[in-house]
């Protein structure tokens, strides 16, 4: 047995010590008895967890006839309301809305217009108020007009102070684990997982890999333009442009993974009216598709808000009734906070 | 030596058998060792070989103080003129030239406009003077308005059949074996390579993976819009419409890269002046940067035209005396066809 014990001894061990080197994605393909017992921990059995198995199970097993080639294995994934809490104010927002204090002192013509006084005044029942006009100046003002590296380097420095009034705790925190188990699992199974959101492209990529494990070419988002110029010294940088490219919201979501990616995703999760035509397009697809709806219907561990299903409707257009209906006509699986998840975030 | 026959027949067998189940990459950073002995086997050994050598092997390798992060290892690559042929038309415009008959047949009024007669007369002189406006909407008649799908299948079909005239052999032949073997080695080196193309976005994917290993989500390339919308059945799909998005050339390049990458290449290569503002904003980041260009000197093989070093001036704005100088002042390396390269095709 000395050739055996050579063989599950040291050279096993080489080869396990070299497969910790790997992606996991190779690392799990080749020895899918490595994955760990329940890589949806977070989740209560039900059929939400089940569409969830199913689908990965169905999809890369090569003996099943709805086997997906790995280069086909694309997950798209709305990120407010998704993957972390949208409530009250999607975060993004309450980034524009704290720079705008900065952004005056820099430029002091700023201050003459109505929507800076109403959101330097720090009224928030105004601020909610503002038209969406209103809302774009302070938009195109504090996500524009910037060199992409500033704009980095001051949404990093936000990010890494600014907290949530609810739970006192930095907004990356905010993240819902049953859905990170949810990317991971797709992962280690060969999914690409791509993050779609109506939110900037440049903002989300800051901090997509630190926070989802998904790199910044993979975060379709809105996306303006910039522009190549040089500065006084000729040295070469991309200036942001108040100019819109991509409204990655609705029919900007399938259009926009058109342009981002070129390929149909065979998995799609959202929570929103916002993502009912990525969910359509998804489905649209030939063989084995999964499409999912996050439905906030937790009030006490997070919020509850419809307006379908007789939710309190805090918020406009999320989870409407139209929604609702086109996800049972569609077989869509509605993912139900308070019943199919075990926890909500890392820290619970 | 029982036990070394083992390791080195079945279960070096087995492991080397499994090693061909990994992604490429995660392979060669296990044993790279296993590398082929030379990855660049169609270069002369000399400068732009060395470059290429240099630059992997320190940027790789941990303990140089040079090295680059997985996942910062972005290479980008024009396509006409630096991975195939692009002469005497770009092969998209050929494709585009080709259409028309089809086109004219399904919508006859189109005859009536100087560009399309021009283009059905079949006098090559004649196209070769079209106004750019007149090749404009010639592009967006071919290029526009159908499906997404329907455009991928006619393009597909067309590339199965088309010819170059010189070599009489299909466009996609007509890739270069020596960048193919940069492709190669730098996805050996887990570097992840992109195509960033004035040519059109939508064109390019449907042959990238099968030409250059390259998935289409990796193409950058020059972008129209789509529109999300559903047949008479209420199927969904998307139609190209005649709306440009990204015109990916000059400064177009970098801001292309921004918007379908979000990071800074580590190494660009390119062949023409539309090239070099990508060039530009790769050599402008910190730490070690590969900047290449090709220069087609090589008439007997392929084609010489410059107009930079005296090479024929058969096209206008490609190697010029401008990017020549610039090329010098900033170190990049000129790749000669002639000189650097032992072969040019794969069929040679």
């Amino acid at each position: 047995m000395k050739c055996n014990d050579t063989l599950t001894g040291i050279d096993r061990r080489a080869l396990v010590s070299g497969l910790a080197l790997l992606p996991v994605a190779g690392a799990l393909t080749l020895t899918p008895a490595l994955a760990q017992a329940d890589p949806l921990a977070s989740w209560n059995d039900g059929a939400a967890k089940k569409a969830i198995l199913d689908f990965v199970r169905l999809t890369v097993d090569r003996a099943s006839p709805q086997f997906v080639a790995e280069e086909e294995r694309i997950a798209t994934f709305d990120q407010d309301g998704t993957l972390w809490v949208e409530h009250p104010l999607y975060t993004q927002v309450v980034y524009c809305l704290d720079r705008v204090r900065d952004v005056v002192v820099q430029r002091p013509e700023l201050k003459k217009f109505e929507s800076f006084k109403t959101v330097l005044s720090g009224s928030r029942e105004a601020i909610a108020k503002l038209s969406l006009h209103e809302l774009e100046q302070i938009l195109i003002a504090t996500l524009t007009g910037m060199s992409v590296d500033s704009f980095a380097a001051e949404s990093a420095k936000w990010l890494a102070a600014a907290k949530h009034p609810r739970w006192d705790r930095l907004y990356t925190e905010l993240t819902y684990q049953p859905m990170l188990e949810v990317l991971n699992y797709l992962r280690a199974n060969a999914y690409k997982t791509y993050i779609v959101t109506g939110g900037g492209q440049d903002f989300v990529r800051g901090y997509s890999q630190r926070v989802y494990g998904i790199p910044p070419e993979q975060v379709v988002g809105t996306a303006g333009g910039t522009k190549f110029i040089r500065d006084t010294d000729g040295k070469p940088f991309l200036m942001k442009e108040p100019k819109l490219l991509l409204n990655d919201d609705k029919a900007g979501k399938p259009e926009g993974i058109h342009l981002m990616i070129g390929r149909r995703p065979r998995a799609a999760f959202g929570n929103s009216i916002g993502d009912r035509d990525m969910l359509e397009y998804t489905g649209a697809g030939d063989g084995r598709r999964l499409m999912m709806l996050v439905l906030h219907d937790d009030a006490q561990r997070e919020y509850a808000y419809g307006p379908a299903r007789g939710l309190p409707d805090t918020r406009v257009g999320t989870f409407t009734p139209e929604l609702d209906a086109e996800a049972k006509k569609n077989g869509w699986t509605v993912i139900s906070m308070k019943g199919d998840w075990k926890r909500i975030f890392a820290f619970d």
